[in-house]
C-alpha cells in the first residue's frame, strides 16, 4: 500500500524543561488555586485572564532578575513579521491592560491573575520553562495602605493553603530605605545601571546563604568560596560595610524597635527618610490588624531581585527546614514576593501610575506542602469498576455503571477487550474501591458480587495461604441486584470515614 | 537624568485573534469548567494536564482541518535548533504521553484534559488564536462501548451546563459506513489523500447550510453559490449521487431504521458492514442506558473534518436558533465532537492504539449559555467598600474591612487617595453592594452609616427632586459601630434572595 507512508518515527518526549502533570498532582493543584482565589476574592480584587502572547515590545525589557542573563523569552514572528513573545510574568501584561482600558477602569483597579508563565532559560531540577504564577495587583495609588493589605493578603494565603502561624512569614522592607543607606555611603541609587549598586544588592541578597561575614566580604574586596573560586566584591570602605551590615542586620522582633535602627541609618537621605515614613504607617496598618504577631516582619534584608520595585518590597518565605539535594537540613525559603513599582504603565503612556503587587509561586508552595505531608487529602479514590464477564451482556454491565453513578458514585464498565485477569489488574491500578462481577451464575440468581479492593489488599498481607484465601473469600459480598448501589455505598462510606 | 532613557513608546494593544477575559467571563468559564470536570471525574476519568509546547515533529501533520490551508501551527527554534510548536489540540499531546508511558498507564486509559490551545490562523469575528478545549479520551481499546460511553457523557455534560433536553443533540455516525458507501460508488475510502473523495466528504459537510439540492449539485458538475462564484463538484454520476444522497438522507427519529436503511446501502462493502455492525452496539447500549430518546441520535450525514476519524464519529449540536450577523435565525450547531482514531499513538510506536475521545469548544458553549440567557447566575457582587472619610483613620478603617471579612463578606477599604465622590463611584464601578461611611462625626459617636447602593439605585430612579432626596435619605442606615458586620450581612441578605 502506497499510500500509508512510513516516515521515520518520531520519539514520543518533551522539549526539555517540560514536564507531564498527572492527576493526583493536578488535584492538589486545583485545590490550591481554588483556596487561594477564594482569599484574593475575599479581598476584594477581580478575576482576569490575560492571553499567553503579547507584542515584544510591550513585555519590553522588564525581565526579572535581569542579573541573570540565560534568562529570556520564547519569541516568534507572525505572518505579519511583527514579534510576539510568551509571557514570562503576570505583571508586563497587567500593565498593557491597563494602559489600554485606563478609561474605563475602576480606580485603584484591583485584579488577580493566575496562569502559565514560560522562561525560555536553562532548566534544571525544579527549575521549568513553563510554571504556574498566582498574582494579585492593585494599580493606581500610591497609598502605601495597599501595601499593607497585601501583606496580609499573603499571610491569610499561607494560612487558607495549610501553612500554619510560625510556619510562614512576611518580611517587608522598602527600596527607599535602602536607597538612603546607598545614597550615604556615595552610590547613587537612582543610577539603576550602577555596577556597584547591582554588586550590592546581589551580596544583601545572599544573606541567608552565606551569612553576615560572607555578605562583608563581598562589600568589600571579594570573597573566595568552598570550590576556591573568587567572586569580585562591591569594594566599599570598612566605615561603608559597617553601615550597610548595621542596616541589613537590623531586624528585630519587634517592628518599632526595627523602624528605631533604621531611622539612625537614613537621617540625611530624603528618599530614605520617605521610606521610613511608608514603613512606619504600614507598620501601624499591620499592628492595628494584629499581623505583627510574627506573621509580617519588618526585615531590612529583603532585597528582592526585580530592579523595577521603587517602595515596598515583601517577601513570602516558610520558616521550616526541609533536606536538601545533600541531605542538609535548609530553610525552605521563599515561595513568594512583590513590592511596588511605578513604572510599568508609563512605559506605554508616559504617565506614571503607581501599583503594588505580590505574585506567589504555586509549584513551589505545593512542593512545601509535599514536603510537609499535607496535600494527601486531595488525593480522591478511583472510579468503582463493573467487570464484564460476559461480552454478550455489555448493556446490562453499563446500566450498573450507569446507575452508580445516578446515585453520585464515581464508576465505570471497564471498557477494554481483556480477560478477568487484566480487569482485576486495571481496577488495581486505577485505585479502585472496589468492583462488581457477575457471570451468568450471579445473573441467574439475581446477583451480583462485589469484591472491595482495600479491605481485600489489607486481607491479603495477613493470609499467606491460598486455600485459606479461597476458602474465605475476604471482603467480598453477594447481594441481590437490586441492592447493587446500597452495598456500594455503604463499603465506600467504610473507606472514608 | 541621562539613565532614564524615554525610548518610543510600545502601543499598548494584543496581537490579532487574541484577548483578555474578564472577571464576570471568567467566573461563568469557571462554573462551567467545574460542570464538566465533575461530569468527566463521574465516568471515572482521570485528569492530565501537557504542558503548551511539544516537538514539532511530536505533533507531526495530524493538524485538524487539514483542507484550511491557512491554519497552522506557533513554532520555533530553542536553543538547541530543535523546533517546538504550541499545541493546537488535546489530542495530539496525549498521543505523545501515551507513547511515553505506555506500559505503566492503566490499559485502558482514560484521560480528561482542559486548557488552552493555540492556532497560528487568520482571526475573523468570534474566531480566536488561543481557546480553551475541554477533551475526554479512552485510549487503548477497540471496544465500541467506549464509544457509546462517550456519547453519553457528551450528553450528560451538555445538561450539567444547564441546557435543556431537546436543545441538544448527539449525533453519531461511523466513518466505515461512510467508506463502504463510497466503495460502493468506486471511491477508494483507503486513500485518504484522493481528492475525489474529499471533495464528496466537503460536500456532504455542508448539508446543514446548503440543504440536500446543494449537496447534490457539489457531489455532481458543481454549484454556483449566490456571488456567482463557481465550486467544482467531485463529478458523480447520478446513480453515485443518489446513493449518497440516500445514505446521507437516512437519519431518522429511530435508530433502528435508520440502521435498517444504512443496511441496504452497504450490503457489498466488508468495511461498510463493520461500520454497520459497530453502530448496532452502540445503538443497543445507548437504548438500555435510555439515551435514544432524542438525546443521541444515529445521523448518516455527520462527517466530522478530521481525516484521522477512523471508526464512530460524534458531533454535539446546539438544536435552538440563534439570530446570526445579518439578523436571520440560524440553528447554533455544532459545539463539540470527536470519534474514533488508531494511527495516533502508532506514529510514535508503530504499534496501532485504538482509541476515541471527545473535544468540546468551551467558548462556543459559553457563547451559548449567553445566548439564552442562561449564565448570569454566575456573576457576584462586587466587595463592600469602606470609604475612607479621614487618612488619619485609616488603620480604623482598615480594621473594619477586616472584621467583615472575617465574617465571611467580601470586603476591602477604598486604598486609593481621592475624595468621597471619587469613592462612591469606585463602589458603584466595582459593584458593591453597599459603603460603610464614617466621618468624625459618626466616630465620635460610636456609629457608622451604611448605605445600600442597590436599594439607593433604585431609589434614585423613583426620587426626582434633591431636596426630597436629602431629606428622605434613601436606603442608609446609621448603626451602632459594634453592629457594622450584622447590618452589613443584612443588607447582603436582603438583595441574594
Amino acid at each position: 500500500m502506497a499510500k500509508t507512508n512510513n516516515p521515520a518515527r518520531p520519539t514520543a518526549r518533551l522539549p526539555k524543561g517540560f514536564r507531564d502533570i498527572e492527576a493526583d498532582e493536578l488535584r492538589e493543584t486545583q485545590a490550591m488555586l481554588g483556596a487561594i482565589r477564594e482569599v484574593y476574592e475575599h479581598y476584594g480584587f477581580e478575576a482576569l485572564e490575560t492571553p499567553a502572547f503579547e507584542f515584544t515590545e510591550a513585555l519590553g525589557k522588564f525581565l526579572p532578575d535581569s542579573d541573570r542573563p540565560n534568562e529570556g523569552v520564547f519569541s516568534l514572528q507572525d505572518e505579519d513579521e511583527q514579534w510576539l513573545s510568551l509571557r514570562y510574568d503576570l505583571t508586563a501584561p497587567l500593565a498593557r491592560y491597563v494602559a489600554e482600558n485606563f478609561d474605563r477602569l475602576p480606580k485603584p483597579f484591583r485584579r488577580y491573575a493566575t496562569g502559565n508563565v514560560w522562561r525560555n532559560e536553562k532548566p534544571g531540577p525544579g527549575r521549568f520553562r513553563q510554571f504556574t504564577q498566582f498574582d494579585a495587583d492593585t494599580v493606581g495609588t500610591e497609598n502605601v495602605a495597599a501595601d499593607a493589605e497585601i501583606c496580609m493578603l499573603a499571610a491569610d494565603t499561607m494560612e487558607a493553603l495549610g501553612f500554619a502561624r510560625g510556619e510562614y512569614v512576611i518580611r517587608v522592607n522598602n527600596r527607599k530605605v535602602l536607597d538612603g543607606v546607598l545614597e550615604g555611603i556615595g552610590v547613587d541609587p537612582a543610577d539603576s545601571y550602577c555596577a556597584k549598586r547591582l554588586v550590592i544588592l546581589r551580596a544583601v541578597d545572599k544573606l541567608d546563604r552565606l551569612g553576615a561575614e560572607g555578605v562583608s566580604l563581598l562589600l568589600g574586596a571579594g570573597r573566595k568560596d568552598d570550590s576556591g573560586d573568587f567572586t569580585k566584591g562591591a569594594g566599599l570602605d570598612e566605615a561603608a560595610i559597617a553601615k550597610v551590615m548595621a542596616f541589613v542586620n537590623s531586624g528585630t522582633e519587634k517592628g518599632s524597635d526595627t523602624l528605631k535602627a533604621i531611622a539612625s541609618l537614613v537621617v540625611d537621605s530624603e528618599a530614605g527618610q520617605q521610606g521610613l515614613a511608608e514603613l512606619a504607617e504600614m507598620q501601624s496598618l499591620l499592628d492595628v490588624a494584629g499581623y505583627c504577631d510574627g506573621r509580617v516582619r519588618m526585615d531590612p534584608s529583603v532585597v528582592r531581585g526585580l530592579e523595577y520595585y521603587t517602595g515596598p518590597v515583601f517577601e513570602a518565605e516558610l520558616t521550616f527546614e526541609v533536606t536538601d539535594d545533600d541531605g542538609r537540613p535548609v530553610r525552605f525559603g521563599s515561595v513568594g514576593g512583590g513590592g511596588r513599582y511605578d513604572d510599568l504603565v508609563a512605559r506605554f503612556t508616559g504617565k506614571p501610575v503607581p501599583a503594588t503587587g505580590f505574585s506567589i509561586g504555586v509549584s513551589r508552595l505545593q512542593a512545601a506542602l509535599t514536603a510537609l505531608g499535607r496535600n494527601k487529602k486531595a488525593a480522591s479514590p478511583g472510579p468503582v469498576v463493573v467487570l464484564v464477564m460476559d461480552r454478550a451482556e455489555l448493556p446490562r454491565y453499563q446500566r450498573m455503571a450507569q446507575l452508580l453513578r445516578e446515585a453520585g458514585v464515581r464508576a465505570e464498565m471497564y471498557v477494554g477487550t481483556s480477560g478477568m485477569k487484566a480487569q482485576m489488574k486495571y481496577a488495581d491500578k486505577r485505585g479502585a474501591p472496589c468492583v462488581v462481577i457477575q457471570g451468568s451464575n450471579e445473573r441467574e440468581a439475581g446477583e451480583v458480587q462485589i469484591k472491595d479492593l482495600i479491605e481485600g489488599a489489607k486481607a491479603a498481607q495477613s493470609i499467606g495461604d491460598n486455600k485459606e484465601w479461597k476458602e474465605s473469600r475476604p471482603a467480598q459480598v453477594s447481594v441481590a441486584e437490586a441492592d447493587l448501589v446500597a452495598e456500594v455505598k455503604r463499603i465506600i462510606a467504610r473507606h472514608t470515614d
